[in-house]
């Protein structure tokens, strides 16, 4: 790229993030670095579950359901998180937790490759993913075995006993980014299924689960999708596997007429087969709403303003901060839309970092992890989130008594 | 009871009950009977989601999870259900949807009775829950059997093959009531063990889960309990049970240590293990809000006032439309809190109900559905509700070709 077409670009994300930082409700005097683990407060969220309590809920009651349009919520979120995941509409419903949706779609997996007894993940996966095929495994009856590998080790561990791989694309400590198209094609040729967490993905970085082959994902609600605290989650089939699968969870939602109180369960026909229970209406109306920031904003414009992000703290930080060490991949293409950085008394710096405005979290033993979500961070927050963490380490808040009892740091 | 006495009660009674229905945002000329299929809004509940948007998730962002609470909502909310289902604060949590949490329920007690291969339910349960015991059996190896009886045939069909009882305490059609402490001791007396849906109990009469010897009881937050359209569940386990029970859903808000990040699954002391995923914590405030209405609302009272109410509706209806037939128990000790009537053209009686600001509902074939809660209805109410539908019996809308057709009436 000419240096002219790096100006023209910067001065269109510029305009894109712009208008995107205006739709979240952000904290005066607030550096926002955690939306990995929690997203901001969306104008539209916002006025949408309003609208939910006191026009729908409040005055339609149980008319809502249809008048407005509740029961097509998680279709209707669904389609929004397929676009940003590279997977047709039809293929993604937003419904109950991540972990309750992992459990749905890896008893499927097994049940598919009913022959085969391997799990396959990795010790970079979320913890829950690796309890939730704990359980499912330790109720089924035909001596399965969770095999848990190192993230690099992965490719190799891929054989015929495996009945599918078990992933989270983005590590949630580092943001160590696995090759999703290279393990599910590996996955594949040896005849396993691929289910993909896609927690630290969706909206951190462009993700495309059809075109990869992708057979199940799981993802997040609440993090880069910004639906609020324990907004729902989604899950994603593989256009024509739902024909192939015959739920575990089996609840009414998921029934072809599931007002027809039949005493028999049929599945819906495609993905909405995998809902259960009725939904979480105000919580799903308010992610719903969130997805609404994504119209207009592309997800190459999107990473290449993130890695502009986390490369501009990496420097900064490196450059003022040579006491913290950096626990991400240097190469930005090897990583997520986060990056974590060493420091014994983590915990303490974070604290201190907090109370001075730059929020970002920890993560046991030792990391400081900082989120860049560009739809509300510009180029500006990293440099000043940067210079903030170096004045936290001099001042040393961190180091004193009082302050540590107050924090409960031991 | 004396005439005086009887004065005296009534006269608490409307005192009590004047003061709740203060606490619900009703639409004006509307009369509400269908708080069985979604309670109304309880202003402590708008107020309390409008906070929760400003000024936790707005204002404090992740800092939420603790600052806010957010992290005992599920037990905080469980404790006040629990003071209203007659079982210990300890005992109940909040999460999920129903059907999930029987499938949690039963995966459980299946396993607790693992010699054992009969699951015995009746025709009068709610379909999903037959849906949820068809997907687990469906799983599991073991050649267990779905045993489906009439709900008179219960009580005779509990023999030494039956795993566990898993029964809907009030129908959700007819509101006839199973006699839950008989048939628990009787499951009990058998070895088997007890599983009951509260769906249509909880908030609506008296239940003593603990005294009954009840062993997991699960049950809904959007009804009764006017927690908002799709709100949390609950589950109950019998205490000291707990300890017994390794969760075939077993996600990281069930275990020991959620935020050590650990790669074995450990459960939580206690109930705390049913939990699964992060919490919805929009919908979960907005149930642990609504559940303020329950404070100085004693069980017995709220049964004495829900008889009189059905059977002031009951004889009005007797009397003004006799050509509807009462499809309920006529005992009221023998019924919930609602009453159905049989009209072969119940569904579009009912929508010209509706359109008469009388909000019942219908469930096939021919079912007037009328349930009668005395948080936010008084006596006058079913009078008033009788007459509106004596006088749509006979304006005869619902038999007009252009009604019919605007309301898809085939």
């Amino acid at each position: 790229m000419t240096e002219k077409h790096d100006q023209e670009t910067e001065t269109r994300l510029d305009t894109v993030f712009a208008a995107t930082r205006e739709m979240f409700e952000l904290p005066e005097g607030v550096i926002y670095l955690d939306g990995n683990s929690l997203g901001p407060l969306p104008v539209t969220a916002r006025r949408r579950v309003f609208d939910e309590i006191d026009a729908q809920w409040g005055a339609r009651l149980i008319k809502g359901w249809n008048e407005s349009g509740w029961i097509d919520l998680p279709q209707a979120t669904g389609a929004r998180i397929a676009a940003l995941v590279g997977a047709p509409k039809d293929s993604v419903v937003a419904c109950d937790s991540t972990s309750v949706n992992l459990f749905k779609v890896l008893s499927a997996a097994l049940q598919m490759r009913a022959d085969r007894r391997v799990l396959l993940s990795d010790s970079g996966n979320f913890p829950t993913d690796l309890y939730i095929a704990q359980g499912l495994l330790g109720r089924l009856d035909g001596g399965h075995e969770l095999k848990i590998v190192e993230p690099d080790a992965v490719a190799d561990a891929i054989d015929e006993n495996v009945a599918a791989l078990m992933l989270t694309e983005v590590d949630y400590r580092t943001g160590r980014l696995h090759d999703m198209a290279d393990l599910t094609e590996r996955a594949h040729d040896a005849g396993a299924l691929a289910v993909w967490d896609l927690a630290h993905s969706a909206g951190a970085l462009p993700v495309r689960l059809e075109e990869a082959g992708v057979d199940f994902a799981v993802g997040c609600g609440y993090k880069y999708l910004n639906g609020g605290p324990g907004a729902p989650a989604f899950l994603y089939l593989r256009p024509g596997l739902a024909a192939q699968i015959r739920p575990v969870l089996s609840g009414w939602m998921g029934h072809e007429a599931p007002f027809a109180f039949d005493t028999d369960y049929r599945p819906a026909p495609g993905i909405g087969r995998m809902l259960v229970g009725t939904p979480p209406v105000l919580a799903m109306a308010s992610l719903h709403a969130a997805l609404e920031v994504w119209d207009g904003v592309g997800m190459s414009d999107l990473r290449v303003r993130s890695i502009e992000l986390s490369q501009r703290f990496i420097a900064e930080v490196e450059k003022r901060c040579p006491e913290l060490v950096l626990a991400s991949p240097r190469d930005p293409h090897a990583r997520g839309s986060h990056v974590s950085f060493r420091f014994p008394q983590g915990y303490a710096v974070m604290q201190a970092l907090i109370s001075h405005g730059v929020i970002g979290d920890f993560r046991a033993p030792d990391l400081l992890r900082f989120g860049f979500a560009p739809l509300y961070l510009c180029p500006s927050d990293a440099v000043r989130a940067a210079e903030i963490l170096e004045a936290t380490l001099r001042d040393r808040l961190w180091d004193r008594p009082e302050f540590r009892q107050k924090m409960k740091v031991t």
